[in-house]
C-alpha cells in the first residue's frame, strides 16, 4: 500500500527532527530540502527514505551535527571547504553558494569539499547553480561498486556526473547520471521479483557478465571503458583534489561500521553564462534546442523523445500536487518519529 | 602494404605545405603538431591522413589561412575567441593558452571559441593544459550523427569529452571519448570486411537497432540515454555558449559543399591543481591511483586492466621509435605533395 504525503509537511518534519537531534537549523533545512526535492523529482533512492539511515549515522557520530566548517578562498575563482563531517547536503549547498559568489565576481567558481558525507542527489546542487542563470557541475565519488574494464574486482564507485543549464520557460535542463547503467538497489529489486537483469549491467564474483541478479555482485560501468573513464574523472576531481581516500579505501555507506567517518570529497563548479553570450538569448536557444529534441520523430509513436531531466520534471509536476508516495514501511517510520519527537504529521491522502 | 614515417619529418612536411598555402607559420605548426600527435598516439582517424581533406577545405575557402582572431577576456577567468574560420587546431591551441594564462592569475580559465572548424583530437588541447600541471577539459560539437533515445532520426553529434590530469613519472592521464560507442568510420570498415557490428551501436533508417553494418545509417549514444545526455551537455557548452548552430544545423564535415563554413564552437577549461592541494602530492597520488588500477586482478590473465589514455601511451612509445604506419594510398599522397611543393620527404623504413 502507498500513502501520499505533502512535500511541505514532510520537509518540516525532517527539518524538525534534525534540529531536535542537535543539527544547526540552516543545515537541517538544507538536508530536508535536498531529500524532499529528490523525492518530489521521483528519485526515491536519494529521497526522504534516506532519513532513517542518516539518523543512525548522526547518532553514531559518523555525521557531525555541529560542524566547524572551514572555507578558504584559494584564488579569485577557487576554494576549499573542509566540512568537518557535516551532512553532505549542507556542506554541498554551502560550497555551491561560495562557488556562485566567486563566479559573480570572477566569471567562474569551483569549490572542492573535503571531510564530507553522503550528499544525496547531485542534482540538488546543480539545480541551485542553474537557478542563478549559471551552468552548474556537481560531482561526488562513492563506495567502490563498478569493475574497471577487464578487471574481476570492483574498484571505483558509480560516481555521478551532474550538469545543469537554465532554460527559458521551464526548470533548468538537468543531467544527473551515475556511471553504472543501473544501481545496485535495482539488482536487489530484480532478485526479489525473480526477473533477469538486462545484459551488460553486472558481473559475478569472477568478473564475468551475467544477467542472473542473484549472481551479480558488482556493476559494469556504463558504455564499457567510457563509463569507467568518466568514473575515474569524477574520482580524480573528488578524491585527488581534496586529499580524500579513493575507490576501495572509502568507508562504505552501509557495510562499514556506522560510526566510521566517510571522508568523502565533492566538487562543484559554477560557470556564468553572461560572460560568454547574452543570457536571455542563451535561455531561449536552450528552450528551442530542448523543444526541437522533444519534437523529433519517435521510433514508437507512444514514446516521445525526452531531454535530460524531463522524467524528473514530470514526476515533480505530479507529486507537487498529489504528494510524495510512501511505502507502508516508510510511512510507519515517519509516523513513529513524528510521535517520538512530538512533531505535526498528517497525510494528505490515504 | 604499410610504410612507416618519422613523426618529426612528417610534421615538417605538413607544416611546410600549409605555409606554402598561405597559412600563418604558428598556426601551421599547431595543425602539424595536432595531426602528428594524434597519429603518434594511434588515433589514426584524427591524424595526419586528415591533411588531404584540410587542403581541400583551405582551397575552397571553408578554412581561413589568415584569420583575424579576436579574443575578449570577459571576466578574470573567462574569455571568448572568435576564430574567424581558422584551423580548429590553431584556434583551440590559442584558446587553451589564454585559458592557462587566466588560470595562472585567477585559479581557473575557460575559453569558448566561435566560428571555428574541425579541431582534430580533443586530447591535443587537454594534454597541453595537463602539461602545465592543471586539470584540462576540452570539448567540441560535431556533425549530427547519433539518434536521441527513442528517436528515429539523428540529431546531435557524437560530441567528444576530453579530461586530462597530470601524473607523476608519466604522461598525463587522458580520457578522450566520443559519445557514441563506435565511430561511423568503423561501420564503413565493417561493411568492407562483411562483419556484423556489435549490438547496441547503430540503427537503421527507422531508428531500429541492427547489427548489419549495411543497414546502419546512424549511431546510438553510448550507454543509451546517458550518452545522449552527455552529448547534449557538450552541445550546450559548444553551440549555446558560443552562439553557433546546433546539431542538425551544423554544416557537415564531408557531406556539405566544401566551401561551406563549419561555424563550429569549442569549449576549453583549465583548472589549477595547486589551489586545491599540493601539486606534487596530487601527481604522486595520481600515479598511485593509476598504478593500483593497472595492478587489479584481470578477468583474463592476458588482458591487463588499463587506465584512460594507456592504449595511446603504448602506441606513442612504439611509434616514436618505429615511426607512424601509413597505408599505401596515404603514403602516395604525402609523396605527391612533397614533390608538388618541393619539400623534403624520405621514409624511415619501408
Amino acid at each position: 500500500m502507498t500513502t501520499r504525503v505533502d512535500p511541505k509537511q514532510i520537509k518540516d518534519l525532517i527539518s524538525g527532527v534534525l534540529v531536535r537531534e542537535g543539527v544547526e537549523e540552516t543545515d537541517a533545512g538544507y538536508v530536508a530540502d535536498g531529500l524532499v526535492q529528490a523525492s518530489v523529482r521521483g528519485v526515491d533512492s536519494h529521497g526522504i527514505r534516506l532519513l532513517s539511515h542518516y539518523l543512525k549515522a548522526l547518532a553514531a557520530g559518523r555525521i557531525n551535527p555541529v560542524p566547524n566548517y572551514h572555507f578558504s578562498e584559494t584564488s579569485p575563482s577557487t576554494g576549499v571547504l573542509d566540512a568537518d563531517h557535516a551532512f553532505g547536503h549542507a556542506a554541498g549547498m554551502r560550497a555551491v553558494h561560495h562557488a556562485i559568489e566567486m563566479a559573480q565576481r570572477a566569471g567562474m567558481g569551483a569549490v572542492a569539499v573535503k571531510h564530507s558525507t553522503h550528499f544525496g542527489a547531485a542534482a540538488f546542487f546543480g539545480l541551485e547553480i542553474a537557478r542563478k542563470d549559471m551552468i552548474g557541475f556537481s560531482f561526488t565519488h562513492s563506495d567502490s561498486l563498478i569493475v574497471p574494464t577487464h578487471s574481476s574486482r570492483r574498484f571505483l564507485g558509480n560516481n555521478p556526473i551532474c550538469f545543469t543549464a537554465p532554460c527559458h520557460g521551464e526548470e533548468p535542463i538537468c543531467l544527473d547520471m551515475a556511471t553504472s547503467l543501473i544501481t545496485f538497489n535495482k539488482v536487489l529489486q530484480l532478485r526479489e521479483e525473480h526477473k533477469p537483469a538486462p545484459p551488460g549491467v553486472g558481473v559475478d564474483q569472477h568478473g564475468h557478465e551475467t544477467t542472473d541478479p542473484h549472481h551479480i555482485v558488482n556493476l559494469l560501468p556504463v558504455g564499457g571503458y567510457k563509463g569507467y573513464g568518466l568514473s575515474l574523472m569524477v574520482e580524480i576531481l573528488c578524491a585527488l583534489l581534496t586529499g580524500m581516500p579513493f575507490g576501495p579505501h572509502i568507508a562504505r555507506m552501509y557495510d562499514a561500521p556506522i560510526d566510521h567517518k566517510r571522508n568523502l570529497g565533492q566538487f562543484f563548479l559554477a560557470l556564468r553564462i553572461d560572460v560568454f553570450t547574452d543570457i536571455n538569448s542563451f535561455k531561449k536557444r536552450m528552450a528551442d534546442l530542448a523543444e526541437s529534441l522533444r519534437q523529433e520523430p519517435p521510433v514508437d509513436k507512444d514514446i516521445a523523445v525526452m531531454v535530460a531531466g524531463d522524467p524528473e520534471k514530470k514526476h515533480a509536476a505530479h507529486r507537487k500536487v498529489h504528494g510524495i508516495p510512501l511505502r507502508t514501511a516508510d510511512f510507519d517510520f515517519f509516523t513513529q518519529i513524528a510521535n517520538q519527537y512530538g512533531l505535526e504529521w498528517d497525510t494528505v491522502s490515504g
